[in-house]
């Protein structure tokens, strides 16, 4: 299986646009959504999260609370396509915090507002989700 | 939040191509990865998985392993797109189980021949993921 070294795995996955954050629940059940991050260059092996901000999703989001109660996380890129030699993915498996600290909310919302205009426009009012990346590992059909 | 209607959300899931799978270890990990698949028409609330029989994978992928202890496990769709007007995702909640039934390999088999070409050539040896969803679940950014 042509798996990817670290730092290829690392490379592709601070490249893409989206990825998928996995948590898991109290009981047990995995739960997973779509976000924007970034891998910020001084800090290759952490992977940050925004959280939207609007009234009744601040804190009250299921990721969150499951980071709470559980905070291993698994974070998945993918790129596929209908050829499937070019198929790969590079998943980030750590630890990940939720925080309201201005020192981590300012990294956080520097890192994707310099990705996404989105954020540059209107940045997200929430806590800020920081991975810290234990493993990087990846498959690519070539 | 515009949520999305069950209807709505099992077709724009059906529709897709590739999704991620996310099942939980014995010790409480979350575990992603993509997977190709197909929602079978005879069996709407149904999300069919196979799995490549090729030597040293066959039954010792992590996620056969984690179905068997845990069966709950989440699909995502997601569409990503620079215009985050266009965002939408899709998540099957439900449970899962893994198995070499004759009857549901020759299921799975088809269904996803039916939707890649690969599986037509060179189909997947390995046994069958057989999710029933109990839950859809969606947003659209519009």
């Amino acid at each position: 299986m042509p798996t990817l070294d670290e730092g290829d795995a690392r490379r592709r996955f601070a490249a893409a646009r989206v990825a998928r954050l996995g948590t898991v629940t109290a009981d047990g059940h995995p739960h997973l959504v779509p976000v924007v991050f970034a891998v910020p260059e001084d800090g290759p092996d952490t992977v940050l999260i925004a959280v939207d901000g609007k009234p009744k999703r601040h804190r009250d989001l299921k990721r969150l609370r499951n980071i709470a109660d559980r905070p291993g996380v698994a974070v998945l890129v993918d790129h596929y396509d209908d050829d499937w030699s070019a198929l790969w993915w590079v998943r980030a498996d750590g630890t990940a915090r939720v925080s309201d600290d201005a020192t981590d909310l300012d990294r956080a919302r520097a890192a994707l507002a310099a990705r996404y205009p989105q954020h540059r426009d209107d940045p997200p009012g929430g806590p800020a989700i920081v991975v810290t990346v234990t493993r990087w590992s990846g498959w690519a059909a070539r």
